[in-house]
């Protein structure tokens, strides 16, 4: 059965183009900075919210049927939902997709249950992906929407809830490996506080490590060679999520020793919630040797929850693909959509025009950033701008010889620093006149 | 004497000039929409952060020499900083300047001395302005910044600064006048409350359509044609301004029935401020008739605080400018940058670039802005997406026809209402398609 | 049946009683201010979030059980969740509800049999109010759950989908009447929009006048002589709405003629999410002669949605009654909790300790209020502060005598205008020494 | 001479008392928890928004007079400024103060210079604290006032300005050890980026916490046994700063091994700015060992910059002063007021009152963090709450015996768990009856 009828195969018709079921910028076989687009940006389809989410939010029930023509029974649905998600990721040319345990298995009665149809639905996802060559990116538990995870999943005060989380989290990283995963993220959503009061911090942050902890252990032992992920939220669902940015988190896997088997999985719009823009959070990982895989999702400035809106802003896709080459492109990691249509764009026609402009928008990304490193004027900038410290008493601090005493008698002997622009407004031309070109 | 020494007069060179003094969209005499580029924009120069604001901040001294080699006497530097506004004009091809009485003339130790200051420099000016053909878009008077306003102008607890108010108002819209501005503005920069502690709301708001009220009378009485404008901002330096925001200003000029007289100022950044987008702000001025001018340097959606940029934001300016040709254009009115460049780039040359910077985002908003028109098909999507209003019992609504009893008799005889998608993603696909081409 | 079992008839027991089923500050019968508290107060149940709502939040499915026993026929469960309102209600000593049409009587297939169902419940509660003297506040429709409002109700792009609002409103403002209700409310859920690339703003405006102008038609002449409001609200669900603020509110009904119908329904969280304080929107609607009815719910200033937190900070309440209190108090108008307890909260004892913090804040908020008029000291320094207005220049700036030509003439003659200190710190000092007494 | 002239020595009298000039809370003497309140808050006056700030704001002039009398000399400010400062410690009863190397002596022509003033104005103000008692909290370098560190301090871009930094923070680290101050803190005002297009945030990262390694050392090998500290803040001045918040800053002292000699001293406004309340940021550096020390000036939460007020908000002061508690109470910290009267409370009376307000706000937030700790239930709640992690599968986790296949085993064994209420309503209102009471 086809789910997606409207929507054609999309091919790279570039930029002249109205046909709307088209792609302006995205050519995956095109070579850009040495590889083919596909391969640098690594799209992904996220199951959740293309596939499950019905388009409800606090004010109003669901405006999507994601009924799949009508069907009721849970296996049926979640079979129809894998179908129509590889038709959507072949007509899109998406070659991996990302799993939360209970969107592609319903939960059973029982955890035993719930365990049985995600395996079988395991296997029959395996066939799908056999048929189509797509690939898994990551998988993950679902270990915040049920009424169990209320007041958290490793951080709950509940020890049942966490030996729950933890059970999930198995099950969910055995599928992952079965499917041939290449990362596993952990998204805290309800790892957090909603009010001191009744909080004891100290101890949730202590289990939230030892959940991790034993993941990496349970993960290595299976032969998981991938990568485990943060990504960070600084907020919403709870207050005060533990995991805010990328700081926060780095400074937490460094605390527990988890630094070397985790790495951050960043999204634009939990930066935007956290104040920060979305290339510095990638910078931050990056700086940090922790960068990882990216959710692509935008936010809106002007709005303070997550609206996990499709990717369209192309300056801010070209400082993120700046950061991810930067970094050195991903290895495991790719870009997902973690994204949804709005509420009145209920139809399946909007989520394919959805992804064609979130595949666009990153296509254009990564041209520009290409286009900005090949120009050089940006780099060639920074590097003369700190240049001082390749020589003289620069180099004497930046190779550990100076002390407060040494540059205490530097700066008597010598006169006032003569500071340089900083140049800012030029820079923003150059980078206007590399992108509107 | 020159200032701008490294500046050359810019032209235009296109997008692929790599040329750092030179425009890369802009070319003023080139047909737009029906009109010359800088007929539409008609780019103005605001003298306080481009001559007179020296980069200090709440946490750091002047960065920035304004003294125009070495200068000490007031009226000296006066005159020199008009030279080098004027120098800056000429070679930027900006032909239109806005003031503050204090911009352009010191404050004398007495109110007389001051007034003294002022018209000698509007002779001064005058000059410079028969010299060049540049003219003046709008005047102001700078009743924020001097001890005597702390706690408001029009809307101060003491009755003698509301009269010093008003005297340096007088003066400044006379100097409006002699020079042949189109405009004057109130910039309520301390009208607005601390603390409702020690506030009396209704009468300081009274007052503050006292004074724009004798201000219509006084401007009209001398002859005065131009527009009055109000500029929105919700916040900085007071905890709360009166004039918030469009809508805010727009409520308080039909109230006190000054909505005849007086039109909108719009800043980016107070937008921004206020929580909402640049273009909203123009919409709501322009559905209600009293789109006026724009300031258009932006801030930075993870800042709380008037950072004033200069613009670079290529699709804010966009949608801008789409909103001011909705409008039909400036009359009155135009683009004033009323930015600073930032604390670091202290250069007279860093003015130049934003300005280049500032001048190629909103010619290239307006270029795709008019694509955007002439393309049609957002345009015809929004005339579609109402076309129910055209017809029976829309058309019904709309001319006043309907009442609640025939509208649920409509309800009962009719089938729940079949909606139609939104399709902000498609929108937001053309929208990029047009951007980036 | 008895639905909060371990809620006992809640009585005033002082600040020194540690039983949780008590009130610290209310003490209905007490006298503050000349009358009863409950007469300040006039407190009110919402239907909604107390009765309907089951603790799903964008990241996770219901936690609380209403289903009232495993009941499954809707209007059984109208009926239940009536007989729980009102047990509620007569435990904690709250005399007034307020409800949406689809809160008392599930929607029904058709619009006739959801107007039957509605019918149906008004006299269910016509009996429980006769049995227990409880009282409407006030009714309204919701507008913005169903998929038919996916684009707005009276800013629908869809005539049809007006003209079921309409239908929704005349049904929803007819029960109101039949129960006695003192007040109608427009909350616009979805009166906003999501994207200017797809909104005729000019159009929508229009219309929301005109659904609101047919309402007060109708309304007057079925003999409601009660209050119509419009409750601000800046965001959320949609991006933009057009009851941004109160001054946005006002400012749209002076535009459309429908002051003398409406008055403002204010927020406490919406207050928040605008950018404002509480007690600010309430001082707005005062000196506008627009004050109705206050929904007392708090946000959280570090979240940027509606948590509709129960209220618990004393001084905003402290500063909110003190607005109350100078508008004249309530007349139609009451205290709304429009409240919802924590996800985490799932039992319907949080109900009552919510309701029970919510009630005592209130009553704190309004003793202490009194206590801050009868200390005087802070009017005190109001009056004072403004005095120059009521003698000499001050005097004639105010009756409209003065002019820029003698404020002009004034200035010139008189001495810099010396300040006095605005005293905010020490006022704050009177502020915290009156509240922690 | 006496500089404020209208202040008595301010005596504790108790809430009923109207006069001004009185504690009503405050009383340094009264045990509290087993220790003095002076021990316990150790109050200390910052030399520069109290005795060098002159009002001005990015609007305005400075509206206060800090010439002492009509002084022009530097030197000789400096010296009446040290005398006032004394003064008002002295009639406030407070017994530390905070200085910064540029505050208690003017900067010379040259760096030499600049130290003699420094090192001459330590002996001045050695002599006042014998005459008084009074002690030094800590001291600080400002190096980020001056047009030299536009760029940063440590992460400048100019190597000599690093230098500068370190030669400005030996001499100030100098002056402390000299005054027997026992901590030195790091405020990194320009620590941080405007844009990344020009920044190479690697460097920078690593030349900060050179700089502070090199400070450590060299602070030991003098002696100085006292803390150093690192005070977070988000943005402003620059856009970014890395020392964002606590757990950044946490995050970054692990990473450079620097956390034994660092602790954090947190700022209730900074914690605004980051998104935070004020007592998260205090909980997460208890909960890693690194409380030290606090600035205790509040913010607007509608503000998005640096308001740096007096604290006068007690619900918040109790909440901090219950982490300090918690955290075993200050060693070598204090409690500093690092906050500005307002630009309109620009008398030396203002400067009194903001003191005794936020002197009061702390006084009651202890007293009050007292009762509900000698209360009990809110304590005995949380313990409680957490009893799961005490015994059973629980204790299994906390002690390390759990895997996720143990974990799996339990979960299948065992019925879903059973969730409790958080009771966040409930306990609020324990909040608040001790609070108000």
């Amino acid at each position: 059965m086809e789910y997606f009828k409207n929507v054609p195969k999309i091919k790279y018709e570039g930029p002249e183009s109205d046909r709307p079921f088209a792609f302006k910028y995205y050519d995956g076989e095109r070579v850009v900075a040495g590889k083919k687009m596909k391969d640098h940006l690594r799209f992904a389809m996220s199951w959740w919210h293309t596939l499950c989410a019905g388009g409800s939010d606090p004010f109003g029930v669901e405006t999507m049927d994601r009924s799949y023509g009508g069907l009721t029974d849970p296996m049926e649905i979640a079979r129809a939902k894998a179908d129509a998600g590889f038709e959507l990721m072949t007509k899109l040319g998406i070659e991996f997709f990302c799993f939360h345990d209970v969107d592609i298995a319903p939960e059973g009665k029982t955890f035993a249950e719930s365990k049985e149809n995600l395996f079988a639905m395991v296997e029959y996802i395996k066939g799908k992906m056999a048929e189509t060559g797509i690939k898994l990116l990551w998988g993950t538990a679902n270990n915040f929407g049920a009424p169990r995870f209320m007041h958290g999943a490793a951080t709950s005060c509940n020890a049942d809830t966490f030996a729950y989380s933890a059970a999930k989290i198995k099950n969910a990283l055995d599928a992952t490996i079965e499917l041939g995963g290449q990362g596993y993220v952990f998204w805290g959503g309800r790892e957090g506080y909603e009010t001191l009061l009744n909080t004891d911090m100290a101890l949730e942050l202590d289990n939230m490590a030892r959940l991790m902890q034993m993941t990496v252990k349970y993960g290595r032992s299976k032969g998981f060679k991938g990568d485990f992920y943060v990504e960070p939220k600084p907020k919403e669902p709870t207050k005060h999520q533990y995991d805010f940015d990328a700081a926060t988190v780095i400074g937490f896997l460094r605390k527990y020793g988890l630094d070397s088997d985790f790495k951050l999985n960043i999204e634009a719009n939990h930066a935007t919630l956290a104040g920060h823009t979305f290339e510095h959070e990638l910078a931050v990982a990056r700086v940090n040797g922790l960068f990882g895989s990216v959710d692509a999702n935008q936010g809106d400035p002007n709005l303070g929850w997550d609206t996990d809106q499709f990717p369209s802003d192309v300056p801010s896709a070209t400082l993120a693909m700046l950061e991810v080459l930067r970094a050195g492109g991903f290895t495991n990691g790719g870009l997902n959509f973690d994204a949804k249509v709005r509420r009145g764009s209920y139809t399946f026609d909007d989520i394919a025009y959805a992804y064609i402009v979130g595949m666009d928008t990153y296509a254009l990304g990564l041209i520009k950033a290409d286009e900005i490193i090949r120009d050089g004027r940006i780099d060639k900038f920074v590097k003369n701008r700190y240049s001082s410290y390749t020589k003289g008493i620069g180099k004497d601090i930046v190779e550990g010889r100076a002390t407060l005493e040494s540059l205490e008698k530097y700066t008597l002997e010598n006169p006032e620093p003569v500071m340089e622009s900083g140049r800012q407004e030029y820079l923003e031309g150059i980078f206007n006149s590399i992108l509107y070109r």
